[in-house]
C-alpha cells in the first residue's frame, strides 16, 4: 500500500453467507480526503454522513469503515443512528474524533446493519490492520462481484517514488438492491486539499462516471480518495493526475466487465465532438442502450442501433458526418453505410467476447461525430439472459 | 372509420415474409393534420419530409402512405429521393399536390424501400381504399408486433355523433432496428388547425410519451392525427380531447403490452408531485429501470428498486414522504418500510402477470412522493430473457 496507509478486512458475521464483510482503510495523520457520491435522492444515511463530514473536515478525515451485505438504505430514522454509532465506536478505538471517521455500506436496500456484530468486529478488525491489508479489505467489500478489484501504480515524481493503490466493488453501478459501487484510492503524495478535490472530480468524470451497466444508480454509491505525504511540484501534480486517472479507469472498467451476466467489456470512443462533455454524453448513451448491449451479446454488427442510440443522446451533431468502426472494420463513412462482410465482423466480435476474464477482452467501437476536438471513452458490457435471471428473482 | 375517412392495406411485395406491407390513410377535403415525431438526431428522411410538409401545409395534408419492412433510415442521400418519389407517385394518382401527401416507413434501419414494388403497389392500394379499410391498414403497418392495434370511440357532442378511430404499431418505442412506433388517429369533427395542434401535443404527452419499453427511441417514430368535419362548440372540444386521450392511451398501452418478450403491462401512477411534469418524469424512470422490469418479470415485490429508480429520476421530492403500493398492498409509508407478506404480494403479481393477453392484465404501482397536486400515469412492461433472445441476434 502507499506509504503510511493501512487496511484490514475480516468476517464479522454480518453476511448470512459467512463471507468476509467488514473492512477498514486508515490514512496517516495529515491526509486529505475528497469524495463523490450517488446523486440519487433516495440514498443511505451513511452517504449523507460522509458528505457532511467531508464538507466540514476535508483536511482531517482519517478512516473509513466499510460493511458489506446490508446497504442500510431506506431503513428510516434508524439508518443515521446506526451509522453514527458505528463511526463513534471506531473513533473511540482509534483515538480519533467522530468527525474524522466515515462509513460506507453496501448490500440489500431496506436492511439495517446487524450493529452488535459490527461493533464486536471492530477490535479484531483493528488487530488485522497493516500495510499489507489491502487484499483483505478488497475482499471484504464485495457483494455479488465475481472477482475482487485492486490495482497499484507507482512512479518517480520529483525524484522520489510515489505510489497509488485502489480497490473497488460493484457488478456495475447497476443493482440498487444487492448494490453499490464503492471505490477507494490512496496515494502517498501530499496535495493541498482544494487541489485534491478538483483533481478527484476530474478523475471520477473520466472513470467511474464513464461506465454503466444498466443505468440504475445505487442508493449507496461512493468514491473516496486519500492523499498523504510530502508535497509535489506543480509539474509532478500533472503526472500524478495521469496516474490517478489510470488507477480509477482500471477499477471502473473492472466493474463494468464484472457487470451482472456480462460476457465482455464494451469500450466506446467518441471523437470529433464539440467538446469532451458532449462526447461523453454520446458514449454513455451508446453503452446504456439495451439494444446495443443485446447486439453485442449476439456478436451482431448492428450499426443501426449504435447510431440510433447516438441520435437520442441529446447532444448536437450532424447525421451526415457520422463514421463508425467496430474494431478494425469501418461500417459507416460520412453518414453513408459501407458494404462490409457481416460474418467477418461478427467473427471478430465473437473472438473478443470469448476472451479471458480480463478487461483487455473488450469490443471497441469508435464513433466520429464531426471535426470537433471533443473526445471521450465510455465503458459498458453486453446484456445477456443471465442478467435477467440474476435479477428476476432476487429477494424472494 | 370516422365519416369521410378511407384506408387500405395490401401486400406489395416489400417484405420478404410476403406479409401485408403497404397502407394508405386518406382524409376528406378540409381535414387538418397535426403530428409529433422522433426527437432523435439520427432519423429517416421521411420524418424530415413529414415535419417540413406539416409546417408548411398543416391545413392541407390529406394522405399518408405507410410502408413496413424497410425503415429507409440511414440510407444516405437516397433516403429523401425515394421518399419524394413515393409521395409524388401517390399524389399524381390521387390528384393532390405532392405537399398534401406524407410518408412513414418502418422496418430495418439502413435498408432502402424496394421502390419499384412500392410504386407498382399504389394502384392496387387505391383500388382497396374504402371506409372499411381500417383493419387492412392496421395490419399492413406491423413489423415484429404480435397483435394489430386498433380502437374506435364515439360520443354525442353538440347533439351529433362524433367518431374517433386509431391504429398503431410497435413492440415498444424500443427497437430502432426492426423499428418504429407509428400511430394514427382520425376524427370526424372540425377543429381549427392551431387548436388541433395544441390538443394533439397534450394528448401525445399523456399517451405515447408516457410509455417505454427499453428507452431506445426509433429513427422513424411518428404520430399523425387528422380531424375533418363540422365544427364543435368550445365545451364539446374539451370532451373531444378526453376521447382523443383515451384513444391514444389505449394504443400506447397496447404497444407497451406488446413490447418484445413482455409478459405483462406495468402501470405506474405517481401522485403528490410538485406538478404533472415531475410526476411523469418519476413514473417514466421507474418504467424504464431494468431492475424494476426484471423484478416485475420475477413477480418480486422488490420495493428498493422502485424507490431507487425514483431517486435518480432527477425530479425533486423528499425520501421521507414516499409511500408505495403494489396493487392493494402498501409496502412503504412516509419513508418507512412496512412489514408485509412477501409471498402474498408475489402471488398477486403472478396472477396479474399470467392474465390474458390484454392491456387489462397490468401490474399497478402507486408511488406517493409528497402532497403536491402533480399526478401522471406511465406504462411499461417486464424485461424477460425472451427480450434478450429476440434482440441478441437480429440482423445476422
Amino acid at each position: 500500500m502507499p506509504c503510511g496507509f493501512q487496511a484490514s478486512g475480516i468476517k464479522a458475521g454480518l453476511k448470512a453467507s459467512g463471507k468476509s464483510d467488514l473492512a477498514l482503510l486508515l490514512a496517516p495523520e495529515g491526509a486529505v480526503c475528497a469524495g463523490t457520491f450517488t446523486k440519487s435522492l433516495v440514498r443511505a444515511a451513511c452517504v449523507d454522513l460522509c458528505i457532511d463530514r467531508l464538507k466540514a473536515n476535508a483536511g482531517k478525515v482519517r478512516a473509513v469503515l466499510i460493511n458489506s451485505g446490508h446497504a442500510n438504505a431506506c431503513t428510516g430514522n434508524r439508518g443515521l443512528i446506526d451509522s453514527l454509532r458505528a463511526t463513534n465506536a471506531l473513533a473511540e478505538r482509534l483515538g480519533l474524533m467522530d468527525e474524522e471517521v466515515l462509513i460506507c455500506s453496501t448490500g440489500v436496500i431496506g436492511e439495517a446493519i446487524p450493529l452488535e456484530n459490527l461493533i464486536l468486529g471492530l477490535d479484531p478488525l483493528l488487530q488485522e490492520l497493516s500495510d499489507k491489508g489491502g487484499s483483505a479489505a478488497a475482499n471484504a467489500i464485495l457483494t455479488t462481484d465475481l472477482v475482487a478489484k485492486q490495482i497499484a501504480y507507482e512512479a518517480y515524481l520529483d525524484g522520489r517514488r510515489v505510489r497509488i493503490g485502489g480497490m473497488a466493488k460493484g457488478s456495475g453501478m447497476i443493482h440498487p438492491n444487492m448494490a453499490t459501487m464503492l471505490g477507494y484510492i490512496s496515494c502517498d503524495a501530499g496535495v493541498p486539499v482544494e487541489v485534491w478535490k478538483d483533481m478527484v472530480d476530474r478523475v471520477v468524470e473520466k472513470s467511474f462516471n464513464s461506465i454503466t451497466v444498466d443505468g440504475d444508480t445505487s442508493t449507496n454509491d461512493a468514491f473516496l480518495a486519500f492523499a498523504a505525504g510530502s508535497s509535489l511540484s506543480l509539474q509532478a501534480l500533472d503526472t500524478l493526475e495521469v496516474g490517478l486517472t489510470l488507477t480509477a479507469q482500471y477499477l471502473a472498467k473492472a466493474i463494468a466487465r464484472d457487470g451482472e451476466g456480462a460476457n465482455c467489456l464494451l469500450e466506446v470512443q467518441v471523437i470529433g465532438a464539440d467538446n469532451d462533455c458532449v462526447a461523453r454524453q454520446i458514449g454513455r448513451t451508446i453503452c446504456s442502450s439495451s439494444l446495443v448491449k443485446t447486439a453485442i451479446n449476439g456478436c451482431d454488427p448492428n450499426w443501426g442501433r449504435i447510431i440510433a442510440a447516438a441520435g437520442r443522446a441529446g447532444a448536437p451533431f450532424s447525421q451526415k458526418e457520422l463514421s463508425l468502426w467496430i474494431g478494425p472494420y469501418q461500417l459507416i463513412k460520412d453518414g453513408e453505410p459501407l458494404t462490409f462482410e457481416r460474418n467477418d465482423v461478427s467473427t471478430y466480435m465473437k473472438k473478443r467476447k470469448n476472451g479471458a476474464y480480463l478487461i483487455e477482452d473488450s469490443i471497441p467501437l469508435i464513433l466520429k461525430v464531426g471535426d470537433g476536438k471533443g473526445v471521450a471513452m465510455s465503458w459498458g458490457c453486453d446484456l445477456s439472459d443471465q442478467y435477467v435471471h440474476i435479477n428476476a428473482d432476487y429477494t424472494t
